[in-house]
């Protein structure tokens, strides 16, 4: 195994595409995230697993049908399973997220983008 | 459900001991970790679950048998399981943790401690 720290930072600055999330390490078969976004994503849910949000840069507004949270830096959320939601950042927001291997972003493997390890 | 940002700052602010691990949030049968630490920690692994590191302040070295992994803040380092390891921080560090809910900070449920949440 690599015995090697995986700094956030370094990660984000490799890449500035917005809504392309990047797996930068593996926990118990969950991808480990960092993502760039701005602007608004769709709604969706994930039926089959919580989402988890952690703002490291920005802020990020995480819209559900009964009620909006926002996040600042230092702040995370986790959607509970089958919540409908969507993320909207007025600014760049950096986000890391933490989601089962495979887990498609848009809740639809016909939309979802490929997350490609970094 | 509670819609509401979790301020990790906030929640760390809100207690002081050392390796004293608090619950601030789920995802999926995980339990989000807040925890400060200072010293050496034991000897042990989770034959179970990987364990996840991530700084938030401070500096976090995690002896590992075959190298050691010092950790800044921002940067994070996931133990796979069953590897035995010892966290060591000089100065107070701050960490997220998460970890399957129930797991043993020591490895051992004999010498594990509760993790409340707050």
């Amino acid at each position: 195994m690599e015995r090697k720290a995986i700094s956030l930072h370094d990660k984000l600055s490799s890449f500035t595409e917005h809504w392309a999330p990047k797996v930068v390490a593996d926990y118990n078969g969950n991808d480990v995230i960092v993502v760039k976004v701005k602007g608004e994503f769709v709604w969706h849910s994930h039926p089959e697993t919580d989402d988890f949000f952690l703002v490291l840069k920005g802020r990020l507004t995480i819209q559900m049908r009964d009620g909006d949270v926002t996040l600042g830096a230092g702040e995370l959320f986790v959607v509970p399973k089958g919540v409908e939601h969507r993320p909207v950042a007025e600014e760049e927001t950096h986000l890391l997220l933490i989601e089962p291997a495979g887990t498609p972003n848009t809740g639809d493997p016909a939309t979802a983008v490929a997350k490609p390890r970094i």
